[in-house]
């Protein structure tokens, strides 16, 4: 066994109806809330009940809904100033990944001043000292990216065209408050394509070259979790029962990638998603099953594991048999999803390739390095013919 | 799935040779360090190395080691009362249960003042609050409390000839630094029952009535860390990986019960230590198949689970078998540790039946209520003759 230290501080609340209880927790954060929210939730009413639930309590709010997938970085920083300017005391962020990286941000600037990109993790430069920040409660609005248990936070910087995350223990959420409840009205489509997010996150952090004791605990509970628990909420997202368990594994997914990171599935969805735009669970979908059978070889046990969680019946089988098999058992669970997706049903073409490569390149260099089987450039070219 | 919540803020960080690096977590903390050291360690020189390492980077510290086995209130109140004194900003603390626990409770009665008895929870009567406490760093020498990971402050009270705990989130220890050479010098028989009641604390916890989807994902990977590596340790105390694997058992072992609680085994066992002095390990190794035996009708799916755990082999006998071969299979697990003990080899006698049933549900209702089968009088009655 190695050496290997963990640390994941937040507080994680599962629960039917938790939401009702929200105004107790941020109280115990404090009276003067900062609410970041994903805009649709203005758009349906959501934030303005969460408003009222507050203000029960004698909680005033301040309202952010300039929130975009991938936030920008000076969206967050407007937030910031706004929020400073409210002496709000707690943030609440409420919605996908966005919405909680924003929040994440938010308190990072208003309380240490500067530009969000300043606190980005760069390999050629510090990142900018982060003191101190307002205390966060996080709801998640999808089973997904799991950032409510993570201390990461991914910012995109227009002007420079480039993504970048900022990645400090300090902005673990104090509470995740997570409601199945609130995932009901996702529709099945929606909950497929975070749902596999998810899935990605545990598997890619189970296969993961830095990981430990500790994360391939939390990666295999997540992988067997969403396993049971996916095709139940895609065929009926009024199963609270799968949503709740769905709930759960993203969870699980965001600490297990919090502490082992991602691989080379992430490495070539990201810039896809840059390219064409394809929504983030899809451009995942399109890779990981090709890129688990481009990996298999390089270990053995660690890809038989993989596949005695799809279909624990394959113990028969040989370790090689075993392991050969976890490609076709990850894509034949995408088909039931009816997630068996291509780059190229998001309008990718094979002249995308060169800069898709140069991208991964350039900056997922520490996921594909991340994965059991390092691809060189060739790999990287090829693998992507074969997902178009 | 049912509602659930987890919290465990301890970072921690498991290494050989970690014991080298204390002054850099001490110095995140504090400069002036309040070491609380089992007895032991003054004499073999352990406590005067960490004195000089300490020294080396510049922290000052104020040595006390008035710790005994299931820490005495008053004790752990002329602490509180030295620690304030020389002003201490950290308290670190090196040893078994005993001494971390001391520490624990020397924090809170610091900076909460009172005694420490009066932070104890108890049924009848609420905690004192605490409002803070001092920064806390444990390094573990025995695998097997887990409470470098727990909220828990086991405590004494001589005057009243009873045992407490002190529960609260705020006692936590900020870092828990586990090196298994630490634990290298420990004797086998120390290793053997020390590692029972870590495998003890993860069975119980993943038969826990209260148990959730975290801490029986924590209590099951404790069960198979410590099968693996815990007859290995005992049998060379020099194999590290083993003694690693021992430590991150226990580890894993104290935020099971953390989450979770114990259960019969652990009811059953604690009223012996006070009545006739067996060590805890013992006193729990006594018991534990015969608690076993006892239950494995009450949830055919757990104990079956449990088999699967010591033998996975059993697959393929019927649930019911599976289950029923439980308790075989710890016997058999105690027996290649030479630790197939009775209540009778420390002493105890059958007169001692009905005192121990009284403290039993007098003091571990609690405990009794969470395990899956329900002891009443008689049932825990039979159980002592059988274990004697």
């Amino acid at each position: 066994m190695k050496d290997f230290s963990f640390n994941m501080p937040s507080e994680i609340v599962i629960g039917e109806g938790k939401i009702n209880e929200i105004a107790e927790y941020v109280l115990e954060k404090g009276k003067n809330c900062f609410l970041v929210v994903d805009p649709y939730f203005c758009a349906n009413g959501f934030a303005d009940e969460i408003i009222m639930l507050l203000a029960k309590s004698g909680i005033s709010t301040t309202l952010f809904s300039d929130v975009k997938p991938n936030p920008d970085c000076r969206e967050v920083d407007e937030g910031a100033r706004v929020c400073k300017e409210a002496k709000c005391d707690v943030i609440l962020a409420v919605g996908g990944g966005s919405a909680i990286d924003s929040g994440k941000a938010i308190g990072v600037v208003a309380r240490n001043g500067g530009s969000s990109w300043d606190y980005v993790y760069k390999t050629d430069r510090a990142a900018r000292e982060i003191v101190e920040t307002i205390p966060l409660l996080a709801i998640p609005t999808t089973a997904g990216t799991g950032t409510e248990a993570t201390q990461f936070a991914v910012l995109s910087n227009p002007n420079l065209h480039e993504k970048g995350t900022i990645i400090n223990n300090i902005i673990f959420p104090d509470y995740a408050i997570i409601d199945p409840q609130v995932m009901k009205s996702m529709p099945s489509n929606l909950t497929a394509l975070t749902g596999i997010d998810a899935l990605a996150h545990c598997i890619e952090a189970f296969l993961a070259n830095i990981g430990t004791p500790y994360s391939k605990m939390i990666a295999a509970e997540g992988i067997k979790t969403i396993i049971k628990a996916l095709p139940e909420a895609y065929a009926n997202g009024n199963n609270m029962s799968a949503r709740k368990s769905m709930a759960w594994g993203s969870c699980l997914g965001g600490i297990a990638i919090g502490h082992a990171g991602v691989g080379l599935p992430h490495a070539l969805g990201q810039p896809v998603g840059g390219i064409v735009n394809a929504p983030h669970g899809g451009s995942v979908a399109a890779c990981l099953p090709v890129v688990i059978e481009f990996s298999f070889m390089s270990s053995f046990d660690l890809f038989a594991g993989l596949s005695e969680y799809f279909d624990p019946s394959v113990s028969s089988l040989s370790l090689y048999a075993r392991a050969e098999k976890s490609s076709e058992l990850v894509r034949r669970f995408f088909k039931y999803l009816d997630c068996e997706v291509k780059f190229s049903d998001y309008g990718m073409q094979e002249k995308d390739i060169d800069k898709a490569t140069e991208v991964v390149f350039g900056g997922y260099l520490g996921d594909l390095n991340n994965h059991p089987r390092i691809a060189n450039v060739d790999d990287v070219k090829a693998l992507y013919k074969k997902c178009l």
